[in-house]
């Protein structure tokens, strides 16, 4: 893995507006990429298609999908992406939506739906649901009483993404879901896994909590990039700093780490705040880089930005914390000296762009 | 035109089942194929189509994509006719309405749509709508009061379709659409034209009462093919003879005539009713030919019979009376001792088939 091949086989894991940046990103370095995509959503057209037909929200599958188009303007990525109008019972259906859920009726089966959907609209690689089953994200919420040590259970991914409250766990309905097998085994070939940047509890953290999905992240060789959203969000994470990001993540896969934690560098000034998403990284046994990867003006990453930051990550060698976790996990010495080493890259810029 | 190529140009006027049988056959005929399809439709998921999105009824037009898909049991053809089952919103509609649906929001134009979806399905020929505008139909019916010589005007083409009363007249509303201008290009062009079977009053005439289209089928040098249905319909036909399928058709058309009429011979006795048939063609000025082409044991064409037969058909000398009645429209002698002789053919079977 110290070489990253011409065209490295990438694996990026997320939902919604996050995977699409991440994707229209990643496949400026590669043409080997799979989506894995959450599951959870129960809003929008895609609640009303899940509620009705008992599929997969296909809503962020078909962001995702369009996202690896090949033909981005063209007549069916456009209708693909296409909103109904108006005030009847189509309105705020998108058409590709529509397109999946009839494939999936027809094939008996998500994934080959997919595949015929990412054939119509010629993508770069592929796209897949975390799982074969559609999911609900219900969350441990506090600060909706009037006694702030009180939680409150919430259930739902639009209700937990739009808490008034603090969200301070999500856990998966059922807990114990499989995985798809082509996303395990996706991971398992990978040389680069990427997760997030998305919605934090409800499109990146549900993916270490599928059992399947994160033993393969566990047991994986690829190197692992986790991408930092560029600000908090209303709702989930609204006050949430860049290292609470990190920490409720490790809070819910404490096995689970990363080799590379990719920082925008606006978001989080230079001094003591850089330390604290470092020390933050160490439960990750990560690396940090800060990179400038933001669509100047916006909280979205700007997808050259972004592929220009990963591509010089990947090709960067590689921390040997991971190694040494693995190590560690199995019987070896800590790695408490090496994390301290590594904390002097922060603050160092080390990627450039165009 | 007394040749007919190896691949002659055909166009197909009707709508629903009768139209997808029409098409089944002349595919295995010629790839030069147009459907021209009538757009009155307001039942079912066309007609929510259509009062919902103002849209083109695209449940015939689905049914022509089909008709001519090279890849019937392939998973766009299963897909696009699939309807969705359950009771929320979305039951009842074809998953090739909603495309079709999305296709023509994104493109603006119905036809557009129709050749993206004929990509799709990798269509033999082209499918276009009689009229780029949605279409009413409204009937004069009698029999709905006890008084039997009163009318009562029927609405709708579920609601002419179905009547308990006796369809006398159809009209359209707007009663000046618009033709397709690719569908009058394509009749003009045409080296054979088929008009039915179908639902009479809702699929067969509404073509001739379409001004543009009526006159292309008035001065096409094609060979015309009226194709009779094998039984009358409940409702809207109901109790109609053979040659009573006629009358209403000139009635409605004083100048359309047509070459060819093809009556299955079971529909219609030997003896004194094939003559009533063979006069009633006579106000078509066309030769009437009796041949098997039912699908055993149903009222439905059967495809390869109803090929051989329109084969068989066209590539038979052509009858005189349509030219002798386009010079008796330009002034020349009468017709009648014509089609007095051409009436000795009525009863004999003329073509044959596997």
């Amino acid at each position: 893995m110290s070489d990253i091949d011409a065209d490295p086989a990438v694996v990026a894991l997320g939902g919604g507006h996050g995977l699409y940046a991440t994707l229209t990103a990643v496949r400026r370095l590669t043409r080997r990429i799979t989506a894995v995509v959450t599951v959870a959503d129960d809003g929008g057209s895609s609640g009303r298609l899940r509620a009705e037909l008992g599929m997969l929200p296909p809503g962020d599958l078909r962001m995702a999908l369009a996202a690896l188009s090949d033909d981005a303007d063209g007549v069916w990525t456009t209708t693909v992406q296409h909103r109904f109008g108006g005030t009847g019972a189509l309105a705020g259906h998108s058409v590709g939506n529509l397109i999946l859920a009839g494939l999936t009726d027809v094939l008996g089966d998500p994934v080959a739906a997919l595949d015929e959907v990412g054939r119509l609209l010629r993508i770069t690689g592929r796209v897949l649901p975390m799982s074969p089953i559609p999911l609900d994200i219900e969350a441990e919420v506090s600060g909706l009483e009037s006694d702030p040590r009180i939680g409150r259970c919430v259930r739902g991914q639009v209700a937990v993404a739009t808490t008034p409250g603090k969200v301070r766990r999500v856990r998966l309905i059922p807990s114990d879901p499989p995985a798809s097998p082509e996303a395990t085994s996706a991971i398992d070939d990978a040389d680069v896994v990427v997760l997030g940047p998305g919605s934090w509890f409800t499109s990146v953290i549900p993916h270490v909590l599928v059992p399947q999905l994160h033993a393969a992240l566990v047991r994986t060789r690829a190197r692992k990039v986790l991408v930092l959203n560029l600000a908090a969000e209303p709702g989930e994470t609204a006050g949430f700093s860049a290292e609470r990001h990190l920490h409720v993540l490790s809070q819910h896969a404490p096995d689970f780490t990363v080799d590379d934690v990719l920082v925008d560098s606006a978001s989080v000034p230079e001094g003591r705040q850089r330390e604290h998403v470092a020390r933050a990284a160490e439960q990750l046994r990560a690396r940090v880089t800060f990179c400038d990867v933001a669509e100047p003006g916006t909280d979205r990453h700007h997808p050259g930005k972004l592929a220009a930051a990963l591509d010089q990550l990947i090709r960067s060698p590689r921390s040997q914390l991971a190694g040494l976790r693995f190590e560690r996990r199995h019987g070896a010495s800590d790695v408490h000296s090496v994390a301290d080493e590594r904390s002097g890259s922060v603050g160092k810029e080390r990627v450039s762009w165009r």
